[in-house]
């Protein structure tokens, strides 16, 4: 693939935050952005060249999408397959299809993950509550019940704890299909944002240490309290899956670090991920950056990071602490640009720096 | 001045590169943008949320402006003081209209400066060849003659060197009001990017050394070669000038080092400024977001920077350099989002990244 000539134009389906980041990375290579989103005046269409206002799978919004873009990308993984699948014969999309099949769908990711030799949690296909009990009975009884589709930020989502707690909780979350993983007992979560050019060429940032509260990610720390050792197979974990999917573009991969050192995969995001947003603070070439190098062929950037550092996502009235962070120094603030402030919103994030990394001679 | 809440709208005169990059910065602070520029698509529109196409002068266009931001600044000085004049009953104009009328005619400027204080090159008032040859008698021979105004990038100049190569010049230049200069016999030329907030409080950067060819900024290095009496003298330069201004916002000062290290100030540019771009590869508040920060309220960041650095402008058919450069480690490259590459044309500009400064612990 030659590298697109600054001029060109990326399509980005979605229209949240995270787009509104590509798009910035976009124009600073010279690249022009058009946003499909079906709210108006979106977070990332305030800094894209233009949007289309339509919803993702509008067959007439995704021909002019193709029509009028060079390449196009998405910002969430749950973009209806088929509307990709309409875009791809006439224009390039990016990362392939297949990452967003294998990520939309619970049991299909970690029955992806499972078939390329990396280590998930115990998991069981949950149709029926009878399937639900058997699978809590193997699992000792304990276990995460998750619907297949559409979560995020811990929606559609329910720990449970006991056969008992399990009862009418398949019709509860719906009767859609689900699946019950069993719980790893983690020392930490990690994350490893990693990239794939279109020249086959590989890079990942150091892992992220990530905490969640109310299954919302709140705080990214990086270096991750994890050993050399750990570090390395997260990254390996993240190439593989890379290479499984002859990926192009970033990825975020969440793991888990078990007492032994050993990490499990929990969830892949084909996309820029949010426990990747300190690569705007503490590197030379962000996170979005570099999925705009990979998506349009130019070179990886180099991830290294010249501090220590911690991100915090500013959700719902945590957004008014940033008048008083942007005092310190040290501290990187950024804002999504959305008017109103809803408990659990992503409404921005700063990230701290710490120790330098004396990486530079 | 209460600072600007987060989702207010900057107006932005001018649709350059640097309207472009304070339009990325004041985004990811969460400001909205509108831009006025005659040009349609131009490089600043394009991350804006919305623009006026519109000459700088147009009454219809200035009252939309006022009616729909909430504070307006300007990427240019030779925005008309009339147009300025014209805002400032219905909107606040930051940095002040004083600023852009110190620096829109050299020999307003030069007043000014030696008026607080400050050295400059000599200078003289030219309106005539009578008086040109006068001021050039007493210059012994040589001298910079300048148009007073709409100078930029070294048109409107011209490098005399004895009476009969004056001979017709003032003509030549288009019998407008001119300037002639003395010739400093600098060492170096440096630069210093300061700002000031709405509170008062000052911060500058590590000023910059410069290189200039064919009146066009070439390169910034950062730390400019110089002694650390000479940068202070420098920013001390800088903060008398926003002192003396009742300025807000970041100020581009030229100076020249003279051989004894003392410093001539050359010019001010009531702007962000091409010699500044580096600090948004080598400082975690970019002389973009310093600017948005002190026209909105905000605390000033942290000029402080992460490392040594070389900046160079990528003009005209530089720009194809690009995807070599992204090929390389600790390289930042931006470029401007413009269609068509002409001759001395700014195009984008990359910072090389050298030795870590090791501040942090």
């Amino acid at each position: 693939m030659a590298p697109l000539p600054s001029g060109s134009t990326i399509g980005i389906i979605g229209g949240g935050q995270l787009g509104r980041m590509l798009a910035i990375a976009a124009a600073r290579l010279g690249y022009r952005t058009i946003v499909l989103e079906p709210e108006g005046d979106c977070p990332a269409a305030q800094v894209a060249n233009r949007q289309i206002v339509g919803a993702y799978d509008d067959a007439f919004a995704l021909a002019e999408l193709a029509r009028d873009c060079d390449v196009v990308t998405y910002e969430f993984e749950n973009v209806p397959v088929e509307a990709v699948n309409a875009l791809v014969a006439d224009v390039p999309v990016l990362p392939p299809p297949a990452a967003l099949e294998a990520s939309q769908d619970r049991l299909a990711e970690k029955t992806f993950l499972t078939g390329i030799g990396l280590g998930t949690a115990p998991f069981r296909r949950v149709d029926s509550d009878e399937e639900l009990m058997a699978a809590l009975s193997e699992f000792g009884g304990d276990g995460v019940l998750k619907t297949r589709r559409l979560g995020y930020d811990g929606k559609g989502q329910r720990l449970i704890r006991g056969l008992d707690a399990a009862s009418g909780a398949f019709a509860e979350m719906g009767g859609v299909p689900l699946i019950l993983e069993g719980l790893a007992a983690f020392e930490r979560e990690i994350s490893v944002i990693a990239a794939r050019g279109a020249d086959g060429a590989v890079a990942a940032y150091d892992p992220a240490e990530n905490v969640h509260r109310d299954g919302i990610l709140r705080t990214s720390m990086v270096p991750a309290r994890v050993s050399a050792a750990t570090a390395e197979a997260a990254r390996q974990a993240a190439f593989t899956i890379l290479e499984a999917l002859d990926y192009v573009g970033v990825i975020g991969v969440e793991l888990f670090v078990m007492a032994d050192g050993s990490v499990l995969v929990n969830e892949i995001a084909p996309r820029v991920h949010n426990s990747g947003h300190w690569t705007e603070a503490a590197c030379l070439v962000s996170q979005f950056e570099q999925h705009v190098r990979a998506i349009c062929g130019l070179p990886l950037g180099d991830p290294a990071r010249h501090a220590d550092c911690v991100m915090e996502n500013l959700i719902g009235n945590d957004v008014f602490r940033a008048p008083d962070l942007l005092a310190e120094p040290d501290v990187d603030v950024h804002l999504y640009g959305k008017a109103e402030v809803r408990p659990g919103r992503k409404m921005g994030h700063f990230t701290r720096l710490g120790a330098a990394v004396g990486k530079r001679q």
